[in-house]
């Protein structure tokens, strides 16, 4: 490697070329390429990539870094040729976690207060009070209580939600969360959903967290709760939470990731009156963040050091 | 006064009935009178209200408490006959400030986010980012900086953005808001308004902010500043809101309150496609706690203590 990196940008699905000022700033002299135009790839240190194409990863031989440039990862793991012993890394921010917290608060409000309804009553000219509901008397649940999911808690809780977590494992959570109600394991899934009013969906995807949404899971939820899926599509199965709409056992659906991106034409959640789809605008990660972090990550793995966010391979986050 | 007192609950806009159960419950035995039916008003300890008919209020010689069911008391004193010599008290309350947050947050982040433009992306089948601005990089300014703004500002503050407030006089403010940038007083007020990307009306009523967000007040605003009034309606000038909005200094407007409620039918507001219309609905005071308050505050007074929020009447709140 010479004095400034080589670096490749991959994906399959966005135009990269929005990360160049901020790599170019972050460290002046940096060679960028863009796939597919990755020249001789002897030359390239690391790859950053959001939905690589498969198989073009392994043709990178001295690559030191895959940098992933989301929360997730699993964009990348699906690919069969990905190398088993490189480094690779997610991004985990303030800035993203900001985004998050505030499309999670939004989506929580506008079920819980009617606001869909009080926007269409304006369309119709209609002044009507909807049923009031007190925060503190309505339950938000949280599953995945990682780094996103511990800031929409606080946010949230500020609100005066009664909030609660699931996770895989227990674990620790900073002090100013202790009146979050934290469940963890697959034993206590059944019980931490039974007190979901809303359910928001943060999970990593995972082979044991895919589809896991699904007509038993959503039966384990109270009577007309709300989903809020930024997680990914992955997780939940569409036609049981079809059907969950459709016998009154989910009341609403409020989605930012699906199966398939963009969400095919003709798909019904695009118009099913209790379904809110927005496309995958949940949160971004700034491209100064995705550039800092990149050439942190690098610069540890070159001098011996750890990366900031380590990925558990197995695991799957 | 019997060993239980004698409340009359007096509105000419809403049935108080609904209060009913609260106050039983909180005082069994109490004998509640709903105008117009006060019988002799002698008996009448208390009077709780909103939006009483003028006059009413006075034909009550033995009154010892005059309590609004809300925070603001300014659909009381515009009854001239409003005896001046009696306490008056308002309600301030943790779940009143745990709804105007919900509501804030979800006003603030569906303008910030564009989350209206996804609803209407939606309905017309189409995938498309909005663009995207981290909220560190939004700024929300409070105007009016009392128990409900400060309930804001910390769920604001928690998803990220960048909060200002503003209050007619220099006061503390407790140290989780010491983020917030504070100004205060006239002199202050055009600096504080030149750095609102939105800015939320929470100011009380009175004759120094009676229609005070007029041409010129939107015009220190930055261009294209999202309002959101969840104050009262006659703090704004409609005509110069609509102009303002014409023009493109202001970018949209979030109304909960209205010179005449309801909003009546035909008003430019209903149909205008940057300004959401909701039926003064941003928060409710629970009635037990309006049962609680009253009846604490009428011993406070007959006991000789002081109320839990005491009213400057000259200052208006």
């Amino acid at each position: 490697m010479s004095d400034t990196p080589t670096l490749a940008l991959v994906s399959a699905t966005i135009d990269m070329n929005y990360l160049r000022p901020a790599f170019e700033a972050a460290c002046p002299g940096i060679e960028l390429r863009i796939w597919p135009d990755l020249g001789d790839g002897n030359d390239i240190d690391a790859v950053v990539c959001w939905e690589p194409p498969p198989g073009v990863i392994a043709t990178l031989p001295k690559l030191k870094l895959i940098q992933s440039l989301a929360a997730g990862i699993d964009h990348l793991v699906r690919d069969p040729a990905l190398p088993d012993h490189i480094p690779l890394c997610r991004i985990v921010d303030s800035q993203m976690a900001s985004g998050m917290a505030a499309y999670v608060a939004w989506a929580v409000v506008h079920g819980q207060r009617h606001m869909g309804a009080y926007l269409a009553q304006q369309r119709a000219g209609e002044w009507r009070e909807q049923p009031v509901q007190h925060p503190p008397q309505h339950r938000v649940g949280i599953a995945g209580f990682g780094a996103l999911g511990q800031a929409c808690a606080r946010t949230l809780l500020s609100i005066g939600y009664a909030v609660r977590g699931w996770k895989r494992s227990a674990s620790e959570v900073p002090a100013d969360l202790a009146a979050v109600s934290l469940f963890h394991g697959d034993d206590q899934l059944a019980d931490f959903l039974s007190g979901c009013d809303t359910l928001v969906c943060l999970l990593p995807l995972t082979e044991a967290t895919r589809n896991r949404i699904d007509a038993r899971f959503l039966a384990a939820l109270p009577k007309g709760a709300h989903l809020v899926n930024v997680g990914r599509g992955d997780h939940v199965v569409d036609a049981d939470l079809l059907m969950a709409l459709a016998s009154g056992q989910l009341g609403a659906a409020t989605l930012d990731a699906f199966r398939t991106e963009p969400l095919p034409a003709g798909h019904p959640f695009w118009r099913h009156p209790r379904i809110t789809v927005t496309p995958h605008i949940a949160t971004r990660t700034p491209a100064s963040v995705i550039a800092r972090q990149t050439l942190a990550n690098l610069s540890a793995i070159l001098s011996g050091r750890a990366t900031e966010v380590a990925i558990d391979r197995h695991r799957g986050y």
